[in-house]
């Protein structure tokens, strides 16, 4: 029944986005193209729907409709007027033609491209103004200058339309010869901003460096040696001054039969009763398709759907300090290709994904995504306490991982799943934080905390969403809110005793964002209403359990909030339309509010009863930063859990069989001490 | 340095509870004694600091002067009254005499003990009355009646006095001969009430079996063949219909130098920095002593507290279905005897326990704690874009592990210490929801699932409380409350861009009571504001990361709220004393109020700024079953990290090996399906 035909939900080959290439080039015949990214367009849900479903049923044959083979491809056209047109066109593989083709309106930011950065770096350092701003500034002996690309975050209202990034600047200890000594331990308190079309220098903001009080005073008290009181701060291992400890002894991880996963084609994934599909693409990184358990749908897709990092330091330009990190663009080349033994452990099967060059030609990106096993704790237990019998069953779970660097800063980023059939999905936060240059001697001010000597390190917040696009048996899905709330008291009718409490379901019956409620112990349930559990009598469904944590705290009249409508509101429920992926719009890169996001789907106030709805699930992490983040910082994690309620009739992980691992053993006559 | 004497923290020896029990029996000659517990009674804190404080600084010799070595004796004396009398002494084993001596007022009840269940199973199956209204009931061919006792709950006032337990009945099919047969799917309704003094049945409660509108009927539509909808649920391998499943292939762990921990004496486990005692007793289980990382205090004790378990179902007598699993007694005996391979994976340290026979006797439990490493993941990680240089370790974890089996029900509990300085204390739930009958046809009611034919889960919450007794850089230590919170916008002075939040911080003066407020990202900090952190500037600190989960949900004026007061914070903080451990009160069982808990301790509204304080962390899970639950729950999971802030000069697990584990491997070969 296999096809050699790609699977409709299958990345681009190296073939297929040289092919998309090619016809879009000529299309532009005598003209100069920069190409940002070429990727699958996935074909629209009423096409792909009905090929799943003759998939699932085994009955494909070689006469079955197939959905378009579709490209999106991105692209500046040079030449012809003074700034770059942003032109974004969509080819037909199969038909080998342009479907549709837009040049992007200049109120609007294509993605940035690594290629871009390279753009602003060099700008930069060749830019007289650049290099006399740092003439006043005594680096010292040996030191030589980082420049940092970022995007410039919201605009200012006088900064026009300009295509804009700024450069934050670090000191660099050459001496060692080392070239992974940790440059952010010496912040320069200078930030080119660059116009990456004209690649002209714009200015060179000169950020406060006090303390408590800075803003106040609106003065600094720079001086020229404004590194000297700076520390090193290295995290490589040959250049810790201690070295590394010595007591870890190795644990490994093996698995002598092989994993119990198996691929079929370039991205089937089945595991434990689980099947999805898996695909990667250079603004979601790993993307989950058509996920079923026991031949029974769960979810149609799943993917991280954007993120935002606003940081809270009150003084100009640091409200600019604002990263898309998914929207924003970059996320493909930020992918790490990921390492044996160190990003995983046990049997790992990676794959590959395709970027873009300059020039527009496919490459291949080794291991973006890793696939691997492993042990979580007891999965279920019980113990007879008459007969003394237990029985024990492990956890096994199946990950799904890719790790993003965005300059500093690193997050991984894991979809879980487990044989109980619940999916996790978990971001973990981790690198090096961000950090300015803050005077000797200076007051810590309450907008950050001073990790090291002469490094601030700003209070920010991560926020994170999730696309849950769900097909809980089938696609017509209701989200429930489910609280459990005190009962009325004192009532011999129906609380005679006081300990009774109530469980109230309200379905949603319109597109709308919610928020989570902890001491109403508010549940979010995604039900299929014409399903009905035949033990419970009550509807099929998924629970989402996010985590109740703080929404973005920026005034909701500032830039950081406007562009990040989606950051303020825990869930949002949507009515499916294609395309419609981005939490925080499909242009991020320098906007100045959020256009096309999630909260322009929810305001069009459509049914989502019985409904192919869509959710949102926003979580994040206020970070006010420790000292022990610095230099790099260990792990925060943030979960969200995906799991079934009243879906089956018992414990899908009941078969999961309880033998004893013979490999473990006793400690006892190894690890004395005197 | 070692010293033959019992360390201060170590839990009693068969030799020494043996020595206090025939102490206690000589002084009570002519006597019928029945022995509850013997236990250590842990030394004084003022006389236990100075001790730790020699050994910390290597200096002890054989005459340093050493905390009393105390027994808690807790028995009952037969004869001379009716009812058999509570008594409480305290033996000083060093002394070979009686310390202290108290006979516990009849208000309060004696923790029950296991022989005690014994005596209500044989109660109930002698007496006529219980076996007439079983008679009425028609049970399948083939089946016989197990009896669950339960602890009685909180008493109604007709009550009185008298020391009651409950019966939860079910019917066992003994027809394949196995006696692991899942009972629990059978619910009978009749719950008999014993007088476990007076070894007598006090009555036979008959519960509703109906659904939704039950408690207005106040009536049932119960027949004789009560039974006969039930379905069996089978969760041992060998009775499950379709076997267990095929494709989970092994998955093991290897440490083949052995574990990286090493265990000096009886108790002291040092790893990865970190130092700490370990001992068990049988009210909390697995309890931590002197924990330190890198020679600086951070602890002085942890452990669970107590927890509660009151269910919702407003029919009565189902208010009564409260437990508090660790206050009410028996859990020395409800902890598993861990298995090797099953209840973790790796190198094992297991830890023995001593318990109490009915004749006060010591008897060793063995495997009641394990210990274990396990790898979490990447611990931290930073790859330098311009270099491609990766620096990624893994995190790896120190578990301190115990689980209890409570009738139907298993918490696992886990002690997790990292190697940034982190500890985190997880609860798992898992076992057999508890069920009650409810009839053919009913509708589901809002106070439960009908989880399987015939057998309603009732709703319930499982409210935690972990106790903190910290010691950070020292004893005297102050509770901070931090809070992010949005600042006053469009203030040129301090927010001139909106995206500032301010950093609130409120040290508690007086013991009181918390609430977590996610929506403020309200933090609380143990700090010692004699030590400043020389990079940042601020006191060093420890956090204290609980999850905000809903509260009890059960009326303020209901008995099951009354007697778990501590369950209505989330956090609480008091002023150190002696043998103040209990959250619920030391006497919980048929308790109709909390006496001598947290609250009682908060109220004494003592000064806890720079002083020896307590925290106690409550959280919990409202439980509302799903048929997934059934027969045996998938694991529910909490967390609680305490971790280091502005407590060290950087990250502490900087110096963690970034070797790459060269037993791992590719699985592109081996795992490809057609």
């Amino acid at each position: 029944m296999a096809s050699p035909l790609p699977h409709p939900l299958s990345a681009l080959s190296i073939e297929e986005t040289n092919q998309a290439r090619e016809i879009v080039l000529s299309l532009h015949p005598n003209t100069v193209i920069d190409f940002r990214t070429i990727y699958l367009l996935e074909p629209p849900k009423a096409k792909t729907v009905p090929f799943l479903q003759i998939e699932h049923a085994g009955k494909l044959t070689p006469s079955t409709p197939r959905p378009p083979r579709l490209a999106e491809v991105c692209y500046d056209v040079i030449g012809g007027s003074k700034v770059p047109e942003y032109h974004e066109s969509v080819v037909d593989l199969r038909l080998h033609k342009r479907t549709t083709h837009k040049i992007v309106d200049t109120e609007y930011h294509a993605n940035l491209s690594i290629f871009e950065f390279e753009t602003v770096v060099t700008t930069i350092k060749n830019s007289t103004l650049f290099q006399e701003k740092l003439k006043a500034i005594k680096l010292p002996e040996g030191f030589d200058v980082v420049i940092e690309p970022w995007p410039y975050g919201g605009p200012d209202l006088t900064d026009g339309p300009a295509r804009l990034f700024q450069g934050l600047c670090f000191g660099r200890d050459t001496r060692s010869g080392n070239p992974d000594v940790n440059f952010y331990a010496y912040p320069i308190p200078l930030i080119p901003i660059v116009d990456a079309n004209k690649r002209e220098l714009v200015r060179v903001d000169e950020p406060a460096t006090g303390g408590k009080g800075d803003l106040l005073t609106g003065k600094t008290s720079k001086t020229a040696r404004i590194l000297d009181h700076c520390r090193p701060a290295e995290y490589v291992p040959e250049l810790l001054p201690g070295g590394t400890r010595k007591d870890v002894k190795p644990l490994t991880v093996v698995q002598s039969e092989g994993p119990s996963f198996a691929i079929s084609g370039d991205n089937l994934v089945q595991w434990q009763k689980w099947r999805m599909r898996l695909s990667f693409n250079p603004r979601e990184g790993a993307v989950l398709h058509d996920i079923s358990y026991d031949g029974r749908d769960v979810m149609y897709r799943l993917s991280i759907s954007d993120m935002t990092v606003p940081y809270g330091d009150p003084r100009p330009p640091y409200h600019r300090k604002q990263a898309f990190d998914f929207g924003d663009g970059g996320l493909g080349h930020a992918v790490n290709n990921l390492t044996l033994g160190c990003d995983c452990l046990g049997v790992i099967k990676y794959f590959d994904g395709v970027l873009t060059k300059a020039d527009g030609t496919a490459v291949a990106t080794k291991n973006v995504i890793c696939l691997h096993e492993q042990d979580n704790g007891i999965g279920w237990k019980h113990t007879n306490w008459r007969t003394g019998r237990a029985v024990s069953t492990r956890r096994r779970e199946l990950v799904v991982q890719f790790i993003i660097t965005l300059a500093n800063y690193e997050y991984i980023f894991a979809f879980k799943f487990d044989q109980a059939a619940g999916i996790e999905v978990e971001a973990r936060a981790t690198g090096v934080v961000s950090v300015v240059n803050i005077d000797a001697g200076a007051a810590p001010p309450n907008w950050g905390n001073i990790v090291s000597p002469g490094a601030l390190a700003q209070n920010h917040q991560h926020m994170f969403c999730l696309r849950i696009d769900p097909a809980v048996d089938g696609h017509n899905n209701t989200l429930v809110q489910e609280e459990s709330l005190p009962a009325v008291a004192s009532n011999p009718a129906t609380n005679p005793n006081g300990n009774y409490y109530e469980v109230c379901q309200t379905p949603i019956s319109t597109s709308t964002s919610l928020d989570l409620e902890p001491t109403r112990h508010r549940v979010f349930k995604i039900q299929n209403r014409s399903r009905i559990n035949p033990v419970s009598g009550r509807p099929v469904s998924y629970k989402v359990l996010a985590p109740p944590t703080q929404l973005l705290l920026a005034h909701p009249d500032s830039i950081q909030s406007q562009r990040a409508l989606f950051a303020r509101h825990h869930l949002w429920v949507t009515r499916y339309r294609d395309y419609e992926l981005y939490a925080g719009g499909r242009y991020t890169l320098q906007s100045r509010r959020e256009v096309g996001g999630v909260a322009d789907a929810a305001a069009r106030n459509e049914n989502v009863l019985d409904e192919d709805i869509v959710l949102w699930s926003v979580f994040g992490l206020t970070h006010n930063p420790r000292v022990e983040d610095w230099p790099v910082m260990p792990v925060e994690m943030l979960k969200v859990q995906i799991i079934p309620s009243d879906f089956f009739v018992s414990n899908p992980a009941l078969d999961v069989p309880s033998d004893i691992d013979g490999q473990s053993k006793l400690a006892s006559t190894c690890c004395d001490k005197a």
